[in-house]
C-alpha cells in the first residue's frame, strides 16, 4: 500500500510525540513503558504517527515512531503496540487529530470506586474540555477493558459521550483526544485534574 | 484611549508574568491552559498587564501578555480573558499590585467541604501573610462561582477579610493578590500550604 | 582473588547505576542515603558492580561502585552495604542482570496493612512486569525484615513468585530485578504505581 | 566585638546553604519565604551562618546570609531571623555542625494528630539517624510553638532524645540537625519520609 507520508513528515510527527510523552512520563503518568501518543498525519485514507512500543516515554526520540492506517497496522514497517488500532478508530470516530493514552493511578483508583462513570458538574475546570461550567452534568464513562481492541473500540464508541473528550479504561488507564496534540494534551490535564479532585474528595 | 504604558513596559511585565506562570504550571497548579495572571503597570488610571487566554501556562513568551483597563477591557488589542476584569476589581480594591489565579485541587476540594470559609489558627505559617501566629482565627472565604464578572467580585467584595490576602471560588479555583509579583506568589504557596494541611487532616 | 573486569568497564557500570540513582532519587524513593542498585558485570564467577555505601544517591559518581562477589563482598576494595549480599543472592537466584533496592512509602505503608501480601489482578499495569493483564493472580509478596542477610536472602527465596521481579521487605522497602538496569527499572515503577494505586485506595 | 570570620568563608557558608535551600524548596518543604538553614562557622566563639530572613528559599545568593552569634544576633549586620536563636542553641545544646528548619505538611499534620509526640519502630529507615533498625522505639518529640525563642529553645532542650535529631514544633515545622550541612538534610529526609509514612497509614 502506498502512502503519501514521507520520512521526514514522520519524523516531524515523532518529534512531537516526543516531547509530548517525555512531558507526561515527568508527571508519573507513562510508568514502566506503558501508554502511547498519536497524531493523524492524513485524513484520507487516515494514517497516525503512534509512539513505538516498549520504549521508556521519557527518552523516545524523533525516530521512535510507527505510521499506522485505519486498523492500526504498520504501514511502512515497525511494530506499533497492539493499542494502536484503537488510537486510530477514535481519531475516525471522534474526527481527533490526536490521542493520548495514559496510566494514571487517579483513573484507574476512580474506574475501580465509579463503574458506571463519574459524573462532574459545577466545575470551572470543565470549561477546559468545551463544557459550560455550570448547568450540565458531564459524566466520563468507564468501560471494561479488554485485550481485543475490535471490542473494547466499541465499548468506547457505545460508551462515550461527545461532550467529553475521553474515556476511562477499568484497570487500565485513560484516553483523551484532542484536535491537536497540544489540545489533546490540555484535555488529558483538565481530565486528571478531575479526577484527582474526586479522589481526595473520598 | 492613550496610556502611557510603552510595548516594552508590557514586555517585561510579560516576562516577569511569564515566568511566574511557568513556575506555578510546574506545580501542577494551572493545568490545561487554566489561571491567570496579572500585574499592575500603572495605578492612574489603572492598568493592569494580564496574561493571555487559551494559553499553556508553563510555555508562555513575554509577548503573551495583554493590557487592560479597570474594568478589564483590552487598552490595545488582545484578548483578555474574562476573568482580567476581576484581576482589576482586586487591583483597585485591595491596593494589590499584582493577582495570582490558579486552579488547584486543595483549594477546590476544601472548598466543597467547607463552604462557609476556611477557618486558620495557631499556624505559624499564618505570618507568610502578615498575620501573627497565635490569638488570632484567619478564614479564608469560599465564595460561589459565577460567569458573571461583576457579581463574582461583588461576591469577592462583599466575603473578603482584609486580614486574607485570598478568596476560594467555589468549584473553580483560588485567587490571592500581594503587593508585588514576588510576594503574590508566596501568598499563593501559603494559602495553599494552609489547604493542603487541612485537607490532609479530613 | 583476580578477576576480569577491568576497571574502566566497572566505571562504565558505575556511571549507569549513578544515572538511574539520580533518577529514582529524584522520584523521592532513595531519601537520606537510603537503597542501592547493582548490575551484573560478569556470570561466571558471579561478580556485580554495586553503589558504594552513604552516598546520596542523587549525588552519585562513575566511581562510587563497589565490585563484590557472589556473597556481597567486596574484590578490588571499597565498602559494599551490607545489603550487596542481598544483591548477589537475587542475581543467583533469579538470574537477574540488575536489581534495584528502593525506600518507598507506599512499600512500606502497603506491607504493614497487607503483611500477608499484597495481590494484584485485571491490571494492565501488570504487563509492564510480563503477566498477562487478566485471567491471574499476582501476589507481591511481603517479607519480614532481619539484619542478617542470610536470613533475609532465606526468606526472599521461600517467599518470592517467578511471577513477580520484587519483594517487599516490611518496615524497609521494595527489591526489584530485571534482565537490565532499564528493565529492573521499569519494573520498579510498575511494581511501585501498583502499590500507589493500592494505598489510594484504603 | 571582634571574629575570625572572614567574608570569604561567609560567602562559602552562604554558597553550601543556598544550595541546601534550593533543594529543600524544590520539594515544597519552605513554601512562601519559610524556613532557614544554618552552618557553624566557629565553634569557640559560637558562630553559624543563618540563611537572611524574607527571602525565597529556592532564589538565595551565597550573600544571602548573617553571621550569628550564640544568642542569635548578628555580628557583622544583616538581619537575622528570630529564629536564629534557636538555631544557635541547638548548635550549642547538641554539638550539631548545622540545622534545618522546614516547613512541612507533614510535620504540622503529625504534630496535630500526635501532640504528645510520634513513635517509630522497627523501620530501616531508622538507622539513617543513626539507631538500628530494630530493639528500639525512638520518639520524635512535638512541642508547642512560642514566638519566644527563650521559651522555644526550653522547651526543645527539655524534650529532645538524643537519638532522635529532629523536633517538630506544633503548629509550625520541623527542626532537624547533624554534623555537616549534608548530613542535617539526610536526617532531615529520614525524618520528613518517617512523618509522611504515619501520615500515609491514618
Amino acid at each position: 500500500m502506498s502512502t503519501d507520508i514521507s520520512t521526514l513528515d514522520l519524523e516531524e510527527a515523532g518529534a512531537v510525540l516526543a516531547a509530548e510523552s517525555a512531558r507526561f512520563a515527568s508527571f508519573g503518568w507513562m510508568r514502566g513503558t506503558s501508554g502511547n501518543l498519536s497524531v493523524v498525519v492524513s485524513r484520507d485514507p487516515l494514517r497516525l504517527a503512534v509512539t513505538a512500543s516498549g520504549h521508556d516515554k521519557g527518552e523516545l526520540t524523533p525516530s521512535d515512531v510507527v505510521l499506522v492506517d485505519g486498523r492500526g497496522a504498520a504501514v511502512n514497517g515497525g511494530k506499533p503496540s497492539a493499542e494502536a488500532e484503537l488510537h486510530a478508530r477514535v481519531a475516525a470516530l471522534t474526527g481527533a487529530g490526536a490521542v493520548v493514552h495514559v496510566h494514571t493511578v487517579a483513573s484507574v483508583a476512580m474506574g475501580r470506586r465509579l463503574p458506571g462513570g463519574i459524573l462532574f458538574k459545577d466545575l470551572e475546570m470543565l470549561k477546559g474540555i468545551g463544557q459550560p461550567a455550570h448547568d450540565v452534568e458531564v459524566t466520563l464513562p468507564v468501560i471494561t477493558n479488554s485485550q481485543d481492541m475490535l471490542v473494547l473500540g466499541d465499548r468506547l464508541e457505545a460508551a462515550r459521550d461527545p461532550r467529553m473528550p475521553a474515556v476511562v479504561v477499568a484497570g487500565h488507564g485513560l484516553y483523551v483526544w484532542g484536535d491537536t496534540p497540544r489540545q489533546a494534551r490540555h484535555h488529558t490535564e483538565v481530565v486528571e485534574w478531575l479526577l484527582e479532585l474526586e479522589l481526595s474528595g473520598h
